[in-house]
């Protein structure tokens, strides 16, 4: 018989709630005490089993993937995390066991992030496996990175490589077989994103705007560009592929259309090139302009001789 | 064909997205400037389809009670709403329409509660509808209630009626027929529970613990008993019962242990007996002594002529 809900708050979720404002999970909400001087961040995903991760995907894992894609929202608005809220709807066929490895990996992300489980709620359901994180973080006031400042002119930036997740999909549904070396890191890729916190709190006063890639990068730049009211101009050849990537069938489709990249996409003034250049250094990451903001409304791809390149440009709807 | 999923962001949920902080959902997170000197509670529950509700509730109905579970948590707190965030997985058989009608019971709350919609999620889910709401509050630093602050000697106090949620779940079951009047209170009574946010808020300073009844006043007077190391003694025959629930079969179980009624169980220094009654008078609800928290940490529920009724106290548990 599964322990109960009562135990398994005690026994897995208490020892994930390391701060006060948690009240020990023993009370109806949390109490937090805002920074003074700060706003704060609040981001919301949810995931459910068979849509949004694989049944067979490593439960610990699943909870990183989970608090990372919200980590990763707050990112792209340049806050550091403070905590999250967590509500897990158990289907029948997940086990004690299964949860253990679930509350595993919160409690190695705790520590990477210095973040705390702050409270949530715990119910049954028929249906699969479904998440729900809400993160929540903090910016000094007016500081926060938005969608809406890019400004023709601007020059359009990506962190770390593209595509990457969408071919360790691929991979894990057996449509291509890299080396096992790149298969490892593909899959990785997909399972396990790194939030970009340094950059996006770096990038406050450098970036005009940023996003997270988690739909795809023409699907995010879309997203930039209509909050923005701008156009922009994307020079397929300079979008940066992993050396696991670069040979495989349907990179640059990945690049361009490919989701869960967890990268940041950012566009900063021009005379901004020299400070962008040497965050990339003092992070040890790649930052690489893959095009310009325009004035208008459309979105042109270029290939390396300057032709346009038809590319679809319907983002990833969620339902 | 349904409408995607940013036409139903544009359409339905920014209208509810009135406050800056929702930065009109066009970012990846929220903005949330706390009010200086406060602290900020913070509220997670989820609900599943035929498990939290029934599939043939009004949707819009659905959508409050979501919500107003939350601002019950608030509300057991002491604190005051100020907006929340949504996750919603929708399942292949809720039309345009349903959700039409959920954001619908949204705004009505909206303006009811004078909060906003900030963020959230939508995803698909070949499951059951799943939602899970984050509520977000605030009360004066250091005022919250909390539910460790009970003491021998404090009285036991509840709000309104108890059970009425529970025999309106067994009414729509065709368990109970009661005449239409009473039929008509029961079932709302457990569609649209009412948070005691103003009595949660007038209670900073009179109360010692509080928590919201959702699991059974047995269930949540332990969850209060365990957390402030006391016990307690119950006076069966003094349980609020409203007119509608008095005289059916099962009205004195409902209260003890029936669920989702959503009024506040609290405790209080004898000497407060006064304000609490000022307080009853004022905001023209119902506050019934019904009790004593005593040293120890039994719980004995007593009948009208003081014997001890046997009781079966295990919990609600979600899963």
């Amino acid at each position: 018989m599964p322990e109960g809900e009562f135990a398994f708050i005690a026994r897995r979720l208490r020892p994930l709630a390391t701060t006060g404002s948690a009240l020990d999970l023993a009370d109806d909400a949390a109490l937090l005490d805002p920074p003074p001087g700060r706003q704060l961040v609040l981001a919301k995903d949810a995931m459910v089993a068979g849509v949004h991760f694989l049944d067979d995907d490593p439960p610990g894992q699943i909870a990183q993937k989970l608090l990372r894609v919200n980590l990763s929202d707050l990112a792209a608005m340049g806050a550091a995390p403070l905590g999250y809220l967590l509500a897990l709807a158990r289907s029948k066929e997940i086990a004690d066991d299964w949860l253990a490895a679930f509350c595993g990996g919160l409690a190695a992300d705790n520590a990477e992030y210095r973040i705390a489980l702050l409270g949530g709620d715990t119910v049954a359901t028929p249906g699969p496996l479904t998440l729900s994180l809400t993160a929540i973080g903090e910016v000094p006031k007016g500081a926060a990175l938005l969608r809406g400042g890019a400004r023709p002119g601007d020059d359009l930036w990506v962190s770390g490589a593209l595509g990457d997740a969408a071919l360790g999909l691929k991979v894990l549904q057996g449509e291509i077989d890299p080396a096992a070396d790149a298969r490892a890191y593909l899959i990785e890729r997909y399972r396990l994103p790194r939030p970009r916190l340094e950059l996006g709190q770096a990038l406050r006063g450098i970036a005009s705007a940023a996003i997270d890639i988690s739909d795809g990068l023409l699907a995010d730049l879309g997203h930039v560009l209509e909050v923005s009211g701008v156009g922009a101009e994307l020079h397929a050849d300079t979008l940066p592929l992993s050396s696991a990537a670069r040979d495989l069938p349907g990179a640059r489709d990945a690049a361009l259309s490919g989701g869960d990249d967890y990268e940041l996409l950012f566009t900063a003034r021009q005379e901004r090139r020299g400070r962008v250049e040497a965050l990339s250094h003092r992070l040890n990451l790649p930052l690489i302009r893959i095009g310009e903001i325009r004035a208008g409304s459309d979105m042109s791809v270029l290939d390396a001789s300057g032709q346009e390149i038809g590319v679809s440009l319907r983002g990833w709807q969620h339902f």
